[in-house]
């Protein structure tokens, strides 16, 4: 298994794009492997981490074999708490809510000890950097098969996210394939309250 | 990575022990890996699933780097969604809440396509039967690192556990190493309303 960090303090680094929060998750390593609170309610809402609060409906895994696996960009009409269980992977965020901030990207590395709190609107993608990569996530509403939901091409060449292996070279569902350009998409309108 | 069985139909399987129930989980197979709803609220409070409606606060994620890895038993005083993200394990189940049930015992192997919710009080436990098994719940109280909760010894002669691989030839926490036999452990009582 991959080295990773044991240890970190439980953090939030704020990105580019409104609500998009990447977090430190503290690992303990011991020699059976290591634990982690993946997810802690009361810890990742107090001050200080400052999530907004999370109440998850669902938990989703995604298995990938092959390094360089790739799927998105999706985005949702839910909240998604992001992390990985085993394995690397280079993740790529683009704000598709309508307002300023339509089109904005952000892309980093997340391994077991870390994690992204993607907000509702904002696409979300993701390459595997390692083989047997499992991603896991929450989310606070139910996903259902007849939905449409608002989706960017991978490949869109206004986003131009920097896939670390190119995506000529690596697995991508049909359905991936087939996904507007940014020009295309229509915004994602705010919740109704 | 280990092969799973696809297109299961999602449905619970009672045991022995009350409250106690392991799912078949849909995994959808693909060329890409595999994806599954591990769990989803509305689906598995429903009528023929039927779990109790679950409402989780924390998800903590263990990882066994050799086969054989030991953890438990540990009861606590709350319910917990068990499964696998990748890998195998052998998982034993010992009743210790007060009553007629108190030291029952059920065992089964878990991988991707199996789940299992074990109510509070009941003394959960797992060997892993693959290297690098990651292991998933959900929780629906949070984890205190001052409380000190129900525990039985991996060793018990009472529940005289099948584990797959000798103790004394597998990882095993010195905490686990101390934990009392089935006659020293106080029944852990119903929930005060
Ligand atoms: C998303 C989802 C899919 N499925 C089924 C439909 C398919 O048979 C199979 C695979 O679905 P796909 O849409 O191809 O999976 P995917 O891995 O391409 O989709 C995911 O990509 C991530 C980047 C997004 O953040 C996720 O929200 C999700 O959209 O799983 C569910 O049963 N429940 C779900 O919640
Ligand atoms: C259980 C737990 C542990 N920790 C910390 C304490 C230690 O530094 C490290 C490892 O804790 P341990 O108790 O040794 O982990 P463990 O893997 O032996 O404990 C687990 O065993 C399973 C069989 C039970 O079902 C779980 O509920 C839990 O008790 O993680 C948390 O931060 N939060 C938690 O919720």
């Amino acid at each position: 298994s991959v080295s990773i960090e044991f240890g970190k303090t439980l953090s939030v680094r704020r990105t580019p794009i409104p609500g998009l929060v990447v977090l430190d998750l503290p690992v303990h390593g011991d020699a059976r492997g290591w634990f982690k609170e993946n997810w802690q309610r009361a810890k990742m809402t107090a001050a200080g981490i400052d999530l907004p609060d999370f109440g998850p409906v669902q938990n989703n895994i995604s298995f990938n074999d092959a390094v360089g696996t790739t799927r998105g960009i999706h985005a949702e009409p839910w909240d998604k708490y992001v992390s990985v269980a085993t394995g690397r992977i280079f993740g790529a965020w683009v704000d598709l809510r309508e307002g300023d901030t339509f089109g904005a990207v952000f892309t980093t590395e997340l391994d077991p000890s870390s994690a992204i709190f993607v907000p509702r609107g904002v696409g979300n993608s993701y390459q595997t950097l390692e083989p047997d990569t499992a991603y896991t996530y929450l989310v606070n509403d139910h996903w259902s098969p007849d939905a449409t939901y608002t989706f960017l091409n991978l490949a869109d060449e206004t986003a131009s996210i920097d896939w670390p292996i190119p995506l000529d070279e690596v697995e991508i569902s049909a359905k991936d394939k087939e996904h507007p350009r940014l020009a295309d998409v229509v915004p994602m309108p705010p919740k109704k309250m």
